[in-house]
Parts: C-alpha cells; sequence; structure tokens
C-alpha cells in the first residue's frame, strides 16, 4: 500500500439523485483523508443531483471533514462517466408504481413476498425491467471509462451485476451488498450471550460465506480461532428457538416494523442443512418454498410482508423531503468507500462481493454472478475459493443461478416464453402452469411501459 | 449379425416368483427362436417360484411355442445368478403395506401422488428402502456371473439402477421401462386423426428421448420424415384442449379407471416449454409442483390418484390368484426379449433405456442414470446424444437427478440427515421444513422395518 | 423413410470447378435415383466450372444414369448458394505454392510432415488461411440458404468445419473424411488372412470411433460378433511385426508411392495404449512427436513424406489436364451422396462424421469439432456417444483439440501472438522457442498474400 | 489471532534423521515465542534422528532460543504420529543410487534434465516410489492422528501430496516449496535496478500464482500499486536480454555452480505467452519440450544438469557429516514454522501453496493438486482464485496435470502399461514409441527393488 493522498479521483454517481446512497457515499468519503478529487452526480431527475450538489457542498466544507471532493450534476451520463475511476450505480428500473406488478399481483395468485426484489415472481419481474438498462449503461461504460471500477448497488443485485458483464465482459463491475454485516452482528450478540465479550467488531467474525446475494451462508464461522457454528450447530438442537413466533409478528405488524426479524430462518437453515443463513430472514424465504406458503406461514417464523402501500407511500415521501440532516458526520457502516480505498492501493480489504464466478463456488456456471469473500487490492478484486456448501443448499443455490440464467436470457433478448419458463421455474412458483400464465400476464400487463421493445 | 441360433443361453429371473413380468418374459421367450437355454427363477417367495416353473413347462410345450427354455426354481439367490449370461430383476422392496409411508403420510400434509415410486416424499422412500437390496445383488452378481448383462425392471427404476452402478461401477446393469411406447402409440393415434395412416407402428415414430425415467421429454418427434412435433406445437395453441376435465376424472374414479388420463400435461410441457412430455400423466406431475396441489387440481388435467386401499386390495388378490391364463402365446409389446436378442448379436435395436450418463445428455452429471435413445448391439448398448432440452426443462430434469443423488448417497450411507435434505430438495415439498421433518420421521417410523441399519 | 423420388434438390458446389471430387460427386449423383434436381457449380476459376458443367451433361445423359440433374455454372457463390438444400465445400485457400510455407519451410527446421494439412505447423498455418474463407461462406450460407446441410470437404477438416459454426453457430455443417474406411478395409483383409472370408463388406465392421479427423482411434472393432480388437490386440504382442520397414520406405521412395503404408504406426497406439489408430499412418503420425523426429524415423515406421515439389507438379498437371475419363460411371466408394439421401430421408446411415461436440466424446469441450459415428436420419444427424479411449490417447487428442482451439481463435482475431502459442502446444515442434520463433515469421512472411488483415 | 502462547504443540518429523531441513525447522521454531511442545522425530535411520535429538537439545538450549520444545526420535512412525497436531514429512523414497534411473539412463537416450525430480522420465520413475508410500503415511496419519495438518516437503512435490489425498480424501495435506520466493527476490532485485529502493521485502511483492509445483507462473506482479509485470513485459522486448549464455553455462560448470541461473526460462515465458515463470529455470525447463533438446541447447539458456556422480556424491557427504553448526540462530527464511503459527492462529499468512483444486484454478479437473496463493487461517487453508493464464500456459500446466494424473494412477494400481503411457505423454518424451520402452524398461529394472508389488 502506498501512503500518499490519492488525488484526482474522479467518481460517477449514476443515480446521484438519490437521497439515501448518495448522502451515505458523500458522508464516507468526507471523512475519508486519503483521496480527493470530484464527484459527478448523474440523474434522470436533474433536480434532485442540484439538491444533492448542495447537500455536498454543506458536507465537504464542514469542519469534521478530512478531505476536499467537488461535486457536479450532469446533465447527461456521458459527462459524469467521461474519464471517471469509479462509477457507482444505485438506479431504480421505473416508479415505485410498477412494484405493483412484483408484489400486488403474484399476492392474488397465493404467492406473498416480504421483498420482491430478488427472486420469485416480483424478482424477476424486476429484473426484466432492469437488465437492459444496464446494459446500456455497460455500454456506455465501456466507451466512457473503460478502465473504471463499477460498483452496483441496486437490486436485482445478482441480475443488475450479470446485466453488465452480459452486455461487456471486459467490464470491471461488483456488487455491493451489507446484507452479510447483519449477519455478523447477529454473531457478535450471540457471542456476547456466551460470556465472550461485549463490543465484538463484527469485523473480526470471519465468515466463509458462499452462494448469491441475499441467498448466502455461512460454511463457518471463527472468531479469534473460535468456533462460533459449532457452538451454534448444538445451540440450534433446541426446537424451543424454533417456537412460534406468530404473537411478535403481528405486534412487529401493528407497529410498522416491517424489517425486524429475529434469524430464526437462518438458523433453520443452519439446522436443516448445517450452513448459516447468512442474509436477512426477509430474504433467505424468497428463495425457497418452504416458508412462503402463506402470510401466516411467515408470521410462525417471525417474518413479515412489506405492505406494497407502505411502499408507495415512503417513496412519495422520499421524492418530496430529504433524509439529509445536518447532524455531525458519521461513518455509515458501508463499505463502498473502503473499498476504493482497497482497489486505489490505499487499504488492504477481505470482504465479501458480487462477482463472475471464476472457481470460487466450483459447482457453479463459470460466469454466474455469486458472493463469496474476495481480497480487494491496489487495482483488483481476487475471489476466495468457498467451502462447498452442504448438498440440500449447494442445489438450493444452483436453482437460483439457473432460474438467474434464464431471466437474464428473456430479458437481454425480450423472449417472453423463456421468461415464463423462468417463473415456473422459480422455486416460490408452486402453483398450477394455468394461474402462473395468468398471473404473469397480469404482471407484463401492468409493468408494460418499462418493458420497452417487448411483444405482450 | 448372425443367423445362427444362439445355445445355451442362462437367464436368472431374480423376483421370479411375479405373476406379471415372469409371464410375460416366458411367453416373449417362448416365441423367440433365435435362443435356446436355461431359465433360472428365484424369488424369496420359492412357492411362487415352483408354481411359475410349472406355468413355464405349460408354455415351453405349447404347440405355438418356438423354442425350448429349460426352468428351474432355485433356492438360492446365488444358484440362479451362478454363469447367468442375463440377470433380470424385479423385486418389490418390502411388502405391499410399505407402500403406506410413501403414499398415505404425506398425503395427510398435503403431498398427494398418483404413483409416489419414483419421486416425492414416496419415491424417496421407496428409493431408501430398495437402494441396499439392489447394491447387495450388484455384488452378487460381480461375483457370480461379471459378464452378465442385469436388466432392472423395478421402480424407482432411476435409483435402483444407480444403485448397481454405485456398489460395482463395472457392472453392465440398465433400466427398461415401456414408458415411452405410450407416448408413441399416443402419436401414432395422433397421426391418424391427421389423415396418416390407420395402423401406424410405433416403432416407426422416431423420438429424440432425454430425461430421467418417468421424466422423459421428446425433443423431436418424426414419422417417415413428417415432423409431429411441429405439427403438435401447433396444435397445443388451441386453449380448448386443455380445458378442464374435472368431471371426467370423477366418473373415471367413479369407475375405478385410475390409470386413465388424456396427455394433458405431456402436452402441457410442450404448450410452456417446448418438448414433449414423453411418459404417462400420472407420472410427468410428480416431478414437478405445478399440477399436485391438490387432487382437485390433479382431476383439472384428467389425472387420477391411484388408492393406497386399490394397491393392498390388488397386492392381495395377485399373490392368491395367478393372472397366467392358458390362452395361446401371443408378443407381450415389451421390449425385453428383443434387447436380449440384440445384445446376442441375433438383432439391431435402437430404443430407449436407463444408463449411466457418459455424455448422452451433456449438461447432467457424468455417471448419473439418465434415459435416452440408445443402440444395443453385439455385447454393446451405446448410447445416442440427446438433443439439448429447452433451458426449463433441463432445470427441471437437473433438479431431479440432484434429488436422486442425494437420496443415494442418503440410502447407501443410511444418513437421515442427507435424506431429509433430499425430501426437502424435492419439487413436490412445498410445505414448511418443520411439517416435512414431521412427515419424514412418520414416514420412517412406519417403514424402518425395511430400513436395515437405520438411526430413526 | 419414404419411398417416393426427392425432387427439386438442389445442390451447391462451392469449389465446383475441382477434377477429383466434382466428378465423383457427380457420378455418384447419377446414379442415384432416389433424387433429381439441380446442380450449382461455383468455383473462383470459372471455366473449372464450365468444363464441369460439360462432363456433368455428358454423365447424366449416359445410359447407365439413373436420374437427371440439371447443372449451371455460377459467376458468384450467392447465385449457387440461393435456396440450396446442400452445399458441399471443397476449396483450398490459395495456391499450391503456399504450401511451401507449410511444409518446406518447417522441414529446414527439423519438422517434417508427410501430409502437413491438419495439424503441426503445416496444418495450423493452412488453418490460418483457410479459417476466415470458411467464416465468410458460413455467413453467406445463412443469408442464402439458412437451411441447408453444409457438407465440408477441405483440410484442415477440424478447423473448417469449426470455422463455420465459429462464424454461424447455428449453421447445419459437417465434415465429412473417408480415412476410416481404410481402417475397415485393412480389418477386412485380416479377417480374410484370419479365415473369416473372402469379400468381407468394409461397412459391416463395426468401430466405435473416437477422436479428431486424421487422428481417430477405434476402441471397439466387431464384424458379425466376432471382437476384432481382442484378436489384434494378441497379434501385436509380436515384435517382429514392427520390424524396421526403412528399406521397404526407401523402394517406395523410390517409385513414388507416396501414399503406401503398412498400418505400423496404427497398430503400434493398439500396443502401447490399447486402441486402434483409425486413420492413415501419414495421418497419425502428425499428432504426436514420437513418429516424426526425421525423416529417417518416419522410414523406419514405413511412412514416406509427399515432397512438396511432387505435390507442385501434380497441381499443374490437374489444372491443365482432367482426371475425368469416359469409362462407365462407377460408385466412388465415398459416402457424399448417401449421406444426402439419409438425410432426406431416403436412406439410414449410421457413419462417422465431423461435428461439435454435444456429448459425445465427454472429456473433450462442447463444442469442440470431433469425429464419432453419427446417425444420419431425416434432416438430422445424431452423434452416437464414444467409447471412452484409453487416458493416454485420450490426453492426446485433447491436446490437439486445445491446439486447433488456439489456431481457431488466432485465425478469426489475426492474432500472431495467439498463433505462435498454437504452434509451439503443437505436440510436433519439440525445437526452441527461439527456432520456432524464425520458423513462424518465415512461413508468416511467405504466406502473407494468404493473410489479409495481419500485421505481420 | 489470539495472543497468549500455544503449549502442548505435537509435531512429528518423518524423515527426521535429515541433516538439512530438520535442522532449519528446529531453528525457526527455537526462534518462535509463539508455541512451545514437543518435536518427534522419526527416521529409517534411527541413528540420525538421535543425532538430531542432540542437535534440537543444544538449538533449544542456546540464550537466543525464544521458546521450549521437547524432541524425541521415535523408533515407530505411530510414535511420532500419535496425537500430533502437525506431521511434517521429508523423506526420500529410496537410496540417492536410485537416481541412476532417473537421470542417467533416460540422457542415454537422448533426454537430459537438470533435477528429474518432479516431471519427465525421471519425475515420473521417481513418483513411481514415492506414491505407495506417501500412502501407506497417509493411513498412518488418518489412524493416529487425523487431525493433524500435514506438510509435504518432499518431491515430486505434486504426486506426494497427491497421493496423500488419494489414500486418505480427508487428510488435512498440503504442499509447502519455495520456489517462488526466488521469483520475489529477482523482482526485488529488478525493482532495485528500476530505481524502487534497495532492500524491497520479497514478501511485499505480490504474486498471482498459478500451475503445479515447479512449473508455476506468475499472471500479476505488484509491489504497492506499481504493476512489475508491466514493466517487465516491456523489457523482455528487447532480444539482447535472451543472447546465448553458452560461455556462462560453461564457466559454471567449470566451478560446479549447478544451482546458478539468469531466469531466461521465465522471462521467455513471459516474453512468449504473457506469464513470468515463477520457479527457477532449472525446473521451468523440465515440463516443456522446447528448451531441453540437448545439454548444447540448455546451456544457451544459462541452465545447467546437476551431474549424478555430484548428486550421489554429495549424498554420501551428507550421510557422514552434518551440515549443522553451532553459528547463532538465524531464521531459515523458509514459511514452515510461520504455517504452522498462522494455522494455530497466532498469524495471519497469505502464501503460496500446493493444494487439490477446489475451483482456484478454474479449468484444471476438481481434486489435482495446484499450486497458488491461499489465505493460512486458523485450522483452515483456504485458496485463492488465480487468474486465467494464457492460453498457450494454461494448456501446457493441463498436460503436466493429466500426465501426473496417469502417474498416481500408475503408481497405486502398479500398473506398467499406464506408466509408460504416462511417460509417453510426458513433453519431453519427443522420441519414438520403441526408444522409449526400452528406455522405460531399462529404468524399470534398475529401480525394481524400490517398486515392491511389480511386475516388470
Amino acid at each position: 500500500m502506498s501512503s500518499s493522498q490519492a488525488t484526482g479521483i474522479k467518481i460517477a454517481y449514476i443515480g446521484g439523485g438519490s437521497r439515501y446512497w448518495a448522502h451515505e457515499l458523500m458522508s464516507d468519503l468526507a471523512l475519508c483523508p486519503e483521496i480527493k478529487g470530484h464527484l459527478a452526480l448523474y440523474d434522470i431527475n436533474l433536480d434532485a443531483a442540484l439538491t444533492n450538489v448542495k447537500i455536498a457542498q454543506d458536507i465537504f466544507s464542514r469542519p469534521e471533514s478530512k478531505t476536499k471532493f467537488t461535486v457536479s450534476a450532469e446533465k447527461k451520463a456521458e459527462g459524469a462517466l467521461k474519464g471517471a475511476d469509479f462509477v457507482v450505480c444505485s438506479i431504480e428500473p421505473g416508479p415505485t408504481e410498477m412494484r405493483y406488478s412484483d408484489l400486488e399481483i403474484p399476492a392474488k395468485y397465493g404467492i406473498v413476498q416480504p421483498v420482491g426484489d430478488s427472486s420469485g415472481p416480483g424478482g424477476i419481474m424486476r429484473a426484466l425491467r432492469s437488465v437492459p438498462v444496464k446494459m446500456d449503461y455497460a455500454r456506455l461504460v465501456m466507451k466512457h471509462c473503460p478502465n473504471a471500477w463499477v460498483i452496483n448497488y441496486t437490486n436485482p443485485m445478482t441480475l443488475c451485476t450479470s446485466a453488465f458483464y452480459a452486455a461487456e465482459p471486459k467490464i470491471k463491475a461488483f456488487g455491493c451488498c451489507h446484507e452479510v454485516f447483519g449477519t455478523q452482528r447477529f454473531l457478535a450478540h450471540k457471542l456476547k450471550e456466551w460470556g465472550k465479550g461485549d463490543n465484538i467488531d463484527r469485523r473480526d467474525i470471519a465468515l466463509d460465506i458462499s452462494g448469491v446475494n441475499h441467498f448466502t451462508f455461512a460454511s463457518e464461522a471463527k472468531w479469534k480461532g473460535f468456533d462460533i457454528l459449532n457452538k451454534l450447530s448444538e445451540w440450534v438442537k433446541d426446537d424451543a428457538i424454533f417456537s412460534d413466533r406468530t404473537k411478535t409478528s403481528l405486534q412487529r405488524k401493528k407497529k410498522g416494523e416491517w424489517f425486524e426479524a429475529d434469524a430464526m430462518v437462518a438458523l433453520d437453515f443452519l439446522r436443516r442443512f448445517g450452513a448459516l443463513g447468512a442474509a436477512g430472514d426477509r430474504h433467505l424465504v424468497e428463495f425457497v418454498p418452504w416458508y412462503l406458503r402463506s402470510e401466516k406461514e411467515l408470521h410462525r417464523w417471525g417474518v413479515l410482508c412489506t405492505p406494497y402501500s407502505w411502499r408507495l407511500e415512503r417513496s412519495r415521501q422520499k421524492s418530496s423531503t430529504t433524509k439529509y440532516s445536518k447532524s455531525i458526520l458519521n461513518p455509515s457502516g458501508e463499505e463502498g468507500v473502503t473499498q476504493i480505498l482497497a482497489l486505489l492501493g490505499k487499504a488492504r480489504l477481505d470482504t465479501n462481493v458480487n462477482l463472475p464466478n471464476r472457481g470460487q463456488i466450483a459447482n457453479l456456471p463459470i460466469g454466474a454472478i455469486v458472493e463469496t469473500n474476495a481480497q480487494f487490492r491496489h487495482d483488483s478484486i481476487i475471489p476466495i475459493v468457498a467451502k462447498p456448501l452442504p448438498p440440500g443448499l449447494s442445489e438450493a443455490v444452483r436453482r437460483i443461478v439457473s432460474v438467474q440464467r434464464m431471466t437474464l436470457d428473456a430479458a437481454s433478448t425480450r423472449s417472453k416464453n423463456l421468461a415464463f419458463e423462468a417463473i415456473l421455474s422459480d422455486p416460490l412458483v408452486c402453483i398450477s402452469t394455468d394461474k402462473a400464465w395468468k398471473m404473469f400476464n397480469e404482471m407484463l400487463s401492468h409493468t408494460k411501459k418499462c418493458l420497452p421493445g417487448w411483444k405482450i
């Protein structure tokens, strides 16, 4: 690692009008003395980007800010991308109203999804809208900044990252997700319960991560030589841990605590298969047919469905107000800026990341986007070979990879037939082919303005 | 092909006390002038075998019999196997009462299966009982007649054939099933409807077969250059073909016509995925989660569940009476004897067969037992490379292969955990892990006397 | 098979000015009553094509001719291809003088090759010239007759066929070579020696063929149930069979019998590895480093190097005179027309053919062009799974496949570096990297007018 | 990492009578305050082990020693292994006289090898002797200390490590080789030449390592963000670097400087293929057919053949005298003890290591022993995915893996035929099959007392 400050770093932010992620990134940058440069925001909503420019000026002029980035809002994506060293990509394919297709229509057919952004009919439909957009950006990147690292923050994480590579195999893109951090925090909490220490840093808990985004597993978990998974495997033999959570769930529902859960599903995977779920339960349930037979079943595991109505409401609030408040700058807990530092040779980072499979998960196809640990080093990200998952989980992940492949191909060729093969192949789709066909057509019909070029 | 008669051929029949298959085989042998030799019957029910010896004597002394086989009933399997050229294997793992575990217990948990012998909780449980038995026979074969061809007739076909190879990789075993003939007959019937001819021989309809037993697909179907699948693909666009069959189903149920169906599921695969199901609908529905949500849903597709009570009744009748009647000998329509002839170099036969994958289905693991076409030639069976299936079906087959692998490993290592991973991974198991665990334990408990060596 | 005559069949012949192949094809067509239609000849040498038109008119008007084809010479390839049902492709990349690069330059560096058209520095260089030409034709075919079957007759067989698929993955091309027939004839001769019969038809000898063109092996050889390979394997244990053939070779050289050989190398493969070489020795020696250390070593095995001077002479004779003589029409012994008949549903043919690997050789990459047996049926060619080769031969074939892959990529991207990696990786190149580099540059320099677009 | 001292660590040293490696290990242990325990030496020469016990007592009682290990010499391997945490394996298969077979006999047939311990006829023959011995030790390890880490130091490194896994797939064995350190030192030297710094630590030079032991390549080389390989690739374009070294070689020969070389071959790989050889030139030349046509050719590249006579002489000296001198303890530069520390959770180490392929080199077979970087962590070694090599090198490595597989199978089944297939498949064997067969038989005959159970 070199110790001098890296200057002249250009970061392009596609979706730079966003409230949440953009502010987090700007704060983290401001707290990072090792680099200096320019942040170019691009958003289809130029006003939102301009508002963020003002916020940025405030952030970088704070006394606690340790570096200086100039910030601009660009009218065209090209302006932001030209000569960029890093491209942050954080964009939605269409307005939140489109999520009605993803969530409310399947629910009518008995397929409820707490999130619906990565898998299931909801995730697939969202991917059909997203993939072509990402493919276009991939081409722009290779035209305007072919050496840039592209950091994708958008869901469906796997398919968005796949789309970049489908369009431009030589792009340097990766997908970044904080979901595993939650598992580390959960384990830090268990270590505390077990009397191992009060303030254990999540980063000291080494997980061997394997899977696809939001459906990842820890096949090993250690803290300073202590085998956490071993202890946890003993612990989960107690059936009491898995007692019915319906009551808790209903209370949470009343309070609107949509994102609360108790890792019961993550632990159930450990109990039944031998590896710990390493994403939130809300996500994990969406990749297998066992927990989502009904909202009632979901409640039994302590998980809620975030209502579409709430999502819509929140999105309307977000566009009118701003999350940004003038409190003191704090690290966001996200790793984006640390990753940038590591890629600039200013830090060494070993963390989980979404990348094309080059062998890190040996039984999955080469090129499929998978999530494992990797070494972030100077201008390179080198995956670490994941420990093989137990057979049942290995197969469960393989199925998702296969559905995602069909979805990618359907999206990029605009094939309705293949998209329907993907829908039927999704583990959540346990309804008759007739009903599924009807559901699929309703979904397409509702979301069609975001599916240009499709014959629907 | 050589034209002289092959003499001194020894055929061992394991399960030689059976009424149905043994009689068919003996009749077919009697009608086959090309070979001559000895048939050695072995059955755990020696009396049943002795009864068949008498029947055999009658058969081979009929005027229409064209050859002579001596027939014996052996007290030990070794006696039958010693020096055999062919071993026919047709045995049940345990009494029909065991099928209560396979069918009635899952049904209580909402998992109904029309057959339950190949996949689903029923098929898996049946495999757990069968695999060790077949592995023992494999070892006996390699000891007493290592050069013999072993023809397996028992279900679960795939896992029984797998068991032979798992125990003895050099064994020359294959699985023989007539299910595809039904598809050929169905297509002959369609050809007649289309005015192509009245008495089209099913053997003139060339199907490109790919899949695993009972879950096979025809990705091509031709008759003298006429592209049947093409025409059929147009035809299935008419939704009227797929109208609700509940009324028909209920009538069939009343009459006890358990095995009737209309190929609606086979055709639905063609409509939704682009390849024709090439097994009976009763089987096809058991490998995917779409048609079996309930008995009602099944009826909608014209398929019935054979009741356990009927199965029990029939098995009791079979043991007390005999199907064999003194009518004139007729070819059974089965291919067993033709296969034997071809392997002796007395005929050339291209037909479908269950064999270890050597490349015939390129995206499936080498060694998995798959069903494709093959050339039966002198002392060799050479698989023909199958046309790749459409992505959705290729994936559906791949899933079954994976569940079967877990089942095989669970059965051969007596691993309860792995068996449960197989159960959860089966496409029919769309119930919660808790309920599945309870169901699985009930099944094991009921069938445990046929699971020697298991810790249940 | 349908029995009526197929009419209106259009066959395009690219390279239709050739003396040898075109005449054979026309004679064979004339003797084939099952089909009727038009033969369109295209050649960069239009005069040669016009001469062939005249010869054709003679052939088809002979009394022994059993059908009628109209024949035309086309000024543009497009004219020949438009609407064709079959495309025969038989063209040289550049004049015979180019072969100086392939043969004489490597010889200076100690690398002698009897043929130099498939492998070794000669074969690679020839492929670099051929691949782009074939890729262009592939695009024309897909434009003008996308449903046509393309029969490639040109060497390097594997790389020419590969080039078709590299440019147009959906093309229906295959490579056709008679080399295996020679092996069958050799075995018929052995059968005669062993008293098995005097006029054994080569087609009754069933070989299990595996490899790449000119480097194929028979891992099984049977004649009416008689295991030829078994007997042959015993026979080759006699070292006397492999005694020094230098004297014979020198006599042959004197007489100019360049194509004579005694299958010693084919048999040496059987002796050393357990499978019989199934191509002429002149070809077999060119894929491994053992027989070609010098012309002297080659003579020890009874094989000659065809001199470049003789090749040049012959090519000059061929352009001025014509092989075609007015003798009675006889079947050529080639299978091209039988293949056409089978693809039209007028015959069934199982023979060896060069096709993309779809699993027929399981341990080779999917898509690599390999030679195995296949079933020619109505509008389809279905490969038969080859028996695995012994480890040493399997590896030897895999090496060639790998060199051919590099050559294909080098040719299609015009990459000098990659072409040199291919050269160094060729088993015949056992000289220092420095000398190889020098040789390679000389070869490129001499042949550069046939390498448009290359930076040399 | 935990910070307390690890006590009670038992290290078994198989081959513990060795002079060189045992002394290095003991010195390194003595300098390592983090661990404490017992070192159990086993050697077929008990006296040598007893001598080492005395030396050990001296070492651990020195004032500069920072820890205390008790040391014993065991009469049986079992005594050393029982309860061991680590097993160091450093044994020769047979006396140095056996190397006559490996080196002198092939030389008579024109195959000269500078080292002959990893590949070529010499390496294969050495492997045939070594594999069964290692397999026996693997079984002992799994019986007496199944949780121990086994560190193999013996050549042929790849095949010895393979043998452990062939006998016991669950063993925790890895192969440890310092060859890559030399490449790092060479690059540190180049960095100095380029003015980047005078005392660059080899461990700060990050290489992306890929290959098999002694035939490894760096496809990336960086020092604090500086791209060494980039610069080096430019540099090697100067042909002067590769001028003839015959004169230097002859001078070295005269002085007996057998191990000197100039990385010309390592650099030639960079020049011709695009990745830097990451082992000594003496090793690199033995895996390809280009540099070893003769001793003269070898000299041209600055490499010498270590004479068999010198090897014999040295081995005799070693047995009579001892290398160990009473100078102050110094770190050996080897990584064995650091690896032990890391596996105990006392350090973090990323280094190159020989392990079964789990995906770290995606195009090589799973399970083949390969050399790449890996993370040494608490009780685990996790491979890092290697960057794909350029096609030519990837293929060259693939060939070696294949030859090694044949050798392993030949050694473990004592198959002379398969061993000869391995010999013929070795890239150094460019002689006729007849001569190779004669050579092979001479080699076998000479070394047969170390090939128990073989039919020779």
